[in-house]
């Protein structure tokens, strides 16, 4: 396995999150006392989270994945400004389904930072559970679920995560490719159309397997194991602040 | 609400966890590879787990509490030594149904290194649930599940966590006290009888009660909130380092 410590994580987000200098700051640097930061996207978002309470701010609601990492860590770092934090991820989510409940599990949050994570079952689904979907549908459904957000709350902060997936490691085989990278390119497309911070996951999952093989970060490919989940949320930590 | 930044957590831990001049390395320095971690306990430990696949290492089967933020950091910082950690916190427990579970959901597993966290429902229950237990027994029971323990695994590294409440967060009323704070007493001694790494969580929870109120800490007085998963996290692994 080799050594794979938290000295390890600073050296992968050095190599595949290079500062680009056009942002001085992080997003959340324009916090406001009590703005909402929601988390969307499907399965590794969800990650098991309660979705019958659904509170903000709750353990019980966040589920065991990067995003309760990732908010643990906010609610000490940032509590002056007491965030209201919530994750609407969904298991299995598309990006269609993202827009099918987007009023109630985004828009009526009313979020100041929502960040997303949506793509691999956009492709996964095309091959295991013949989903007729392309990658034109996905970037264009994408496109105008952006739009719409931006339209109703004109002040959002967006967080567009790269879609990625794990070469070799039991659900993703060579079958995935170069399909599936398309689905990456056009995230990174609608980051940029949207002026949104964008965190390559992909590139950060490639330069963690010089450290560790796939599968210390992965166990399928597609859902990060602990020690990947919380690879993603200093990732995501980092691109924000 | 205040200012509570991770910049608090090292000042609530610095004045709660004094260094005690005893140990110079923590537990952990004493792994091994392959070593087998074990978190046990209550709903504070279990807080939302899958019981059905119990496995090790993966965020399904970790909860949403301390044990799982401690053990996503440790799979980073100690990744070379590749632990083997597992939990199997169930809630509603008291010691008694600890014993009556140990052989499989402890002994078994044969961990290096075991954190208990017991002892608020052993108190909770004799005022909500028609519990007949008393502070004599908790302390016998725990005497002989760590004795039994031993015994059995001669070579394991204990750690006792204090049980602790919040009072005037909803399920904590003045009638917890002065008989609750004979709980916290009998954990102490035993982590002395038995020289396991104390943690000691209600001195930490009233520090951090200088940074935020108790609600920031724990919604009901008995369950941690985010912050308060976090912080506990923070303490348990100053403690074992």
């Amino acid at each position: 396995m080799g050594s794979v410590g938290l000295a390890a994580i600073p050296s992968i987000l050095a190599a595949s999150m290079p500062a680009s200098g056009k942002r001085q700051k992080g997003i959340l640097s324009s916090l406001k006392t009590g703005d909402v930061i929601l988390f969307q996207g499907d399965s590794i978002t969800d990650a098991g989270r309660d979705r019958v309470k659904e509170e903000a701010n709750s353990p019980g609601s966040f589920g065991m994945g990067y995003a309760y990492l990732a908010a643990a860590n906010l609610l000490n770092t940032i509590a002056a400004e007491q965030p209201v934090i919530y994750n609407r991820g969904i298991s299995g989510n598309k990006v269609f389904q993202l827009a099918e409940r987007w009023q109630k599990d985004c828009l009526d949050l009313k979020p100041k930072v929502l960040s997303i994570l949506v793509g691999v079952n956009d492709f996964w689904h095309t091959l295991d559970y013949n989903y007729d979907g392309t990658v034109q549908k996905y970037e264009q459904d994408y496109r105008q679920l952006l739009l719409d957000t931006k339209k109703a709350l004109p002040e959002i902060q967006l967080v567009v995560c790269e879609p990625f997936a794990v070469l070799g490691c039991k659900a993703v085989t060579e079958k995935w490719y170069p399909a599936f990278d398309g689905y990456r390119v056009s995230a990174k497309k609608l980051a940029e159309e949207f002026d949104a911070t964008f965190i390559p996951f992909q590139a950060i999952f490639d330069e963690a397997q010089k450290y560790a093989p796939g599968k210390y970060w992965t166990g399928d490919g597609v859902h990060p194991s602990m020690a990947g989940c919380s690879l993603m949320a200093e990732a995501w930590l980092k691109a924000v602040r």
